[in-house]
């Protein structure tokens, strides 16, 4: 048995039917939508991979069926069989003139309508609101952005190395982690970024990248808020931090690059302007200090702007106004950057970090650095965070046996999403997004 | 400025030596190990991508550096110019005649000897021992069985749909759930399949897999137990049973392959006999049902089974022997498998479940099974396994709004990766194990 073939057809993914012009084809999906006029019934028919629009003529199928698709509700799943039309003017391009549908199953009353509904009726239903059109085409970008990331590594020779959701302690402040109970009264903290066990790895492995979920406990309801998301975050021995913005630029603009190539489609649905996105997808991108950012500031509008603080929302969005593509911030003030930064040899008051801020105001998508590998200096840095120092104690060890300049960035998989596909919020980059007080579906 | 050169020339890595023979390279990395004979030091370098020996003759290089290099110590991190000579007997097919060589940073003494160490010891300083060549092969093999599993479903037209770590309810039996508090008094648990949000997905975007961490708060200290283990877990609409397994055996056939075809060298740093691995590089594998799976048990040492009851690991090892390749057990006694399995529409009292068993005694590496997609049967079910209903209205939501027939199943990595490499512990198969009493580092 099979269900991928129906009535001696296999089945052909909407996403495939240009390829199979004058053919006869099986497509499986369900009812997106219809219209009717007289003799013939439109039904706009998704898979997953598309939506085509099935022409039934009345005289071209069984009387039954005609009748039968005149009751056909939203989201009823269908089996259609019909030869393949190319056509300019369709969606997609194609058409498919139906002689052959069969009912799966017919749905109830479909609570999401095409009409607006308010973000938690939605949310609520996100398990059904995945199948819209604009939510269906985030996550085919999500998965091309996916990929793009793991190819981008892998063409250069890092290796995936997958870092604890489990952990003793935290990386960053410890007013945001996620404390859970373990086994016989010890305390496990979630993670807050993989960055300490690549360095780890990166001193076993050579070129590494971290990819997986990193949590953050925050009290925020903001559109830039989720409590749950995806961080990628590469790690290389002997990078510096010009080798680390050199990745990061590169990295950027083939993930662009990807997505302008394959998910152009999904784009279109989104209505993304994609001239404000194609700047990105070519490295180099510009790179300024802080102290130039702090002077980009101070001319433009935000006079006030204090030197050593950091970068809030406005702040990004002016910053980022400034430039076609993203920028990069580097050479920050140390006391705001976190301890496993290295110092800037020129200026021991700044570290050698760096930032990447996104166009159009979605603000900051990468962090990154060279990190401290001298192991005096980094004990320093401890001591003076006020950092358990058993806890960093694997850590400092890379700095005892063979430490070699290293560095490397970690990037926030629904905050680039976000600006890439041009939505308001990152809940809608994740399939089921996790936040303040949202834990269902 | 970059650390990706040194004296004017672009570091290569040892992977890509024996394309460089008779040019002069730089190989950035750690000294694994050393040995002097008179004029002569053999260094064996590593950087992550494998090892190569170093030789250098006195007369080559400046005498400071002949005498630098006899104090080296285990681990030092150093950069290594010189020039590449095929050589068949040397490990890798390569060596490296040097002629120049800086200390990056000389280690303390390394805890980590080639002595025998034991299992804490080794695990306390897992940050280190990662950089042996047996646990960097695995990770290495890890890295590939990674990418096999995401090219797989990318050629197949599965989209990655990543699901939530913190759930609301339980998917399968509550005792092994990690808890822990969100916000507001409310709870969260972790997640221990992604399988219900994959349907969900798989109904939007047609097939999908999921692929991420997942948790069980077992408190087992064998050696097939983690707390946190990654799963991958395909799901697709229009799939039965059939189709499960033939994508089953497909997907574990091509991932054995990759690693045969890209990580031979690591194969064999591991001693695995690969004669054992090759037949399983191909589908398709052999399909018993559970009542032939009993009765293969009553004829081959354990008369005593008894039918109706799920298998034990003396159990899978039996049935595992009795075949070269991973063997397929399909239509289970319901009672003892999940809720949202389907029956057999042949024999209610069977669920059109599949667990596939490796070769060797490596036990189930998959559970998959055809979902139950009528609306009234699903919730039967969950009310006779006592089931909160109203945690599970938006699962039984797939069934109202077009519901088709769709299954998937549940692979896990670690398990895999143990029975690939031929190692007997999970905990050698991911980078940082999470166990009973091991949460460090």
């Amino acid at each position: 048995m099979t269900e991928q073939s129906f009535a001696g057809l296999p089945a052909t993914s909407i996403r495939d039917l240009k390829e199979h012009d004058g053919q006869r084809v099986l497509v499986q999906g369900w009812l997106y939508n219809m219209r009717s006029k007289g003799k013939l019934h439109f039904l706009m028919v998704r898979d997953g991979t598309g939506i085509v629009q099935a022409v039934m003529f009345k005289g071209n199928v069984d009387e039954a069926v005609f009748e039968q698709a005149k009751g056909l509700t939203q989201e009823s799943s269908i089996r259609v069989l019909g030869t393949v039309k190319l056509d300019e003017r369709a969606p997609g391009g194609v058409e498919l003139g139906v002689d052959e549908m069969h009912i799966v199953h017919q749905a109830g009353e479909y609570p999401i309508s095409p009409k607006e509904h308010g973000a938690h009726f939605l949310l609520e239903r996100r398990h059904l609101w995945l199948r819209s059109k604009k939510q269906s085409a985030i996550m085919r970008i999500r998965d091309e952005a996916i990929r793009a990331i793991r190819d981008f590594f892998h063409e250069r020779g890092f290796f995936c190395v997958d870092s604890p959701m489990f952990t003793p302690a935290a990386c960053e402040g410890t007013t945001t982690l996620f404390e859970l109970d373990y086994f016989d009264e010890q305390k496990a903290y979630l993670t807050q970024s993989g960055q300490l066990y690549g360095e780890a790895s990166a001193m076993a492995l050579g070129k590494i990248y971290v990819f997986g979920p990193t949590f953050r406990a925050e009290k925020s309801k903001t559109r830039r808020h989720l409590t749950e998301f995806w961080m990628v975050e590469p790690e290389a021995a002997y990078y510096d931090l010009d080798d680390v913005m050199t990745l990061a630029e590169d990295f950027v603009s083939h993930i662009v690059r990807r997505v302008l190539e394959n998910r152009r489609a999904e784009l279109d649905d989104l209505e993304r302007d994609v001239s404000k996105l194609e700047p990105a997808a070519n490295a180099p991108f510009p790179r300024i200090t802080y102290d130039e950012a702090v002077k980009l500031l101070h001319e433009n509008g935000h006079e006030d702007f204090p030197y050593g603080e950091d970068f809030g929302a406005p702040h990004e969005t002016a910053i980022g106004a400034a430039y076609d593509r993203p920028v990069m911030v580097h050479r920050w003030p140390a006391d705001i950057k976190a301890f496993y930064m290295k110092r800037d040899p020129e200026n021991d008051k700044l570290a050698l970090g760096v930032d990447m801020i996104a166009s159009e105001g979605y603000g900051e998508i990468i962090g990154g650095a060279q990190r401290e590998d001298d192991l005096e200096a980094l004990e320093t840095r401890i001591a003076e965070h006020e950092l358990p120092a058993e806890s960093f104690e694997w850590f400092t060890d890379l700095r005892r046996y063979g430490s070699v300049p290293h560095g490397g960035f970690g990037l926030g998989l629904e905050r680039t999403l976000a600006w890439i596909c041009g939505v308001e919020h990152l809940r809608e980059c994740i399939p089921f997004p996790r936040m303040l007080h949202r834990i269902y579906p």
